[in-house]
């Protein structure tokens, strides 16, 4: 693989401003900062995001990733940010096929910040196959413990949501942008620059045929592989959310927030496991509940028996 | 002002599904139903956007003119929702003047939902002139307390974000959404719908000249007019939620998130009251508090002294 020349012009990401509280008293408090970055590619502009500019490199690439404009980073020759004219410059090794054609439908999602994609959204979605294995309970917990735990611009200034790749309970990268989806773009782009092309695994299996895709499906081995990659959002696993997430090759997402009818849809169609709600020993497993293995039932709660 | 032609293509706002939680116990819950709809402008395909379905006529014609495609309802002969095939047929009278060109760029924002206009996001900003008046600590209470007292497809279903528009204290409209900034648009539709032309008031001033844009300004009269808009949102405070309530001519956004820089930028730029983390009896008001009067002022809390 050979790997794009990136810049590394992170910005600051936070501001602090004076605000006035219902005392009429002025308060000193932080705010997200938030930047737009135009994308031009081999010099055309392609789109302008919305970012805290923590890492728009790997934005970037995420986001050419996850549009599926490039298939993996190779294809990149360097990716130039320059925040003196809230530009990155993308240079292609042998430019993009058709980009006027494949640019030129425009999908708006329901989710966070980069809530548009370029038509074709499903496109390639039943050529993804999931890797097995099962997200653990006692994983699940130590993920949603040490997200609690981390140090975030969510905790200083509010108003910004994350992503965590973790590689089975260990947090791999933590990510927080003005938009969830940026966030997401910006793991797509990490995980792609150290792990090999951008294209899920297609080892594996999805789950077993006649199993009912939501539920009812047989019990989950004991003996499963713990699944090796799980994400986390704070935000809400829409459609775009969870195709993201299979298009990355994870197979189980867990979030902070509730599901959309679509990013069910979704979910159930690739064999994705979706969890929400997922809050000290709370969650609710929207879908594909045979890749949970439950390890670490907690003792019902006296007042919801 | 001739009215445009309108359907009445309301769907189910949520759907019924079953999850797992962490009991491994099956429990029945609700999720917000997500379909697409595509808007057709005298048969050009526009754009696709995600939305809950509550208000899709509404939802329309607030698009356009938020997206400033059109400049009043007057130039719609009709908005045609058709489910059956996911779309809305808009006929305009005399077609949109360069529509191709004006729909060329695209900045894609940090917003849920909508999270896409069309180049140009601060065009026309700087003609904009807010109505004067002041935002009352009273008003604002009963605004946070209405919204805290609404039946609302987020209690039943969460994931959706919701938007209000008050007339003084009265719930004027109340609109969810899988995307806050359809919620918005709706709102936007059904005011140009019962107001007239969708263009700010022009008379009022801004802040006085001379005066900080954010703070220090002189202490409101207390014989200040109430204003008569404000607009309520549950999602934060970013650029493009706080330009949409300057274009419609709304003084005051009262949010129970947070603010992010670009909307505290071009909130104080426009005179634009923005009040975050509006919860039970506390809030911020984070640009322009000199249109805050502070006539309810809570009793010292003592564990904050």
């Amino acid at each position: 693989m050979r790997l794009p020349q990136l810049t590394a012009a992170q910005a600051p990401l936070t501001e602090s401003i004076d605000a006035v509280d219902e005392h009429g008293q002025t308060r000193r408090i932080h705010i997200p900062a938030e930047r737009d970055l135009t994308v031009y590619v081999d010099k055309r502009e392609l789109v302008t995001l919305m970012t805290l500019g923590a890492h728009p490199e790997w934005l970037t690439l995420g986001y050419l990733l996850n549009q599926r404009l490039v298939a993996s980073v190779d294809a990149i020759e360097s990716v130039t940010v320059d925040w003196d004219v809230n530009a990155v410059s993308v240079k292609t090794r042998e430019g993009i096929d058709r980009i006027e054609e494949r640019t030129a439908r425009r999908v708006v999602t329901t989710g966070c910040g980069q809530g548009s994609v370029f038509g074709g959204l499903m496109d390639d979605l039943d050529r993804v196959e999931l890797p097995p294995g099962v997200l653990r309970q006692s994983q699940l917990y130590a993920i949603v413990d040490a997200i609690r735990l981390k140090e975030s611009t969510y905790k200083s200034a509010g108003s910004v949501h994350a992503c965590a790749l973790f590689r089975g309970t260990e947090l791999a990268l933590f990510v927080e942008d003005v938009g969830r989806h940026n966030a997401v773009d910006t793991i797509a782009g990490w995980m792609a620059l150290n792990e090999g092309p951008h294209a899920p695994p297609l080892r594996g299996s999805l789950p077993p045929e006649g199993a009912d895709p939501a539920w009812g499906g047989p019990a989950p081995d004991r003996a499963a592989p713990q699944l090796d990659k799980v994400f986390y959002t704070t935000g809400r696993l829409t459609s775009e959310m969870v195709i993201k997430s299979a298009q990355m090759g994870v197979a189980a997402v867990v979030s902070r927030s509730g599901i959309t009818q679509m990013g069910l849809q979704v979910a159930q169609r690739v064999g994705l496991c979706a969890v929400g709600r997922a809050t000290n020993k709370h969650f609710l497993c929207y879908a594909n509940p045979q890749r949970l293995l439950w390890d670490a039932v907690p003792p019902p709660a006296p007042e919801r028996r």
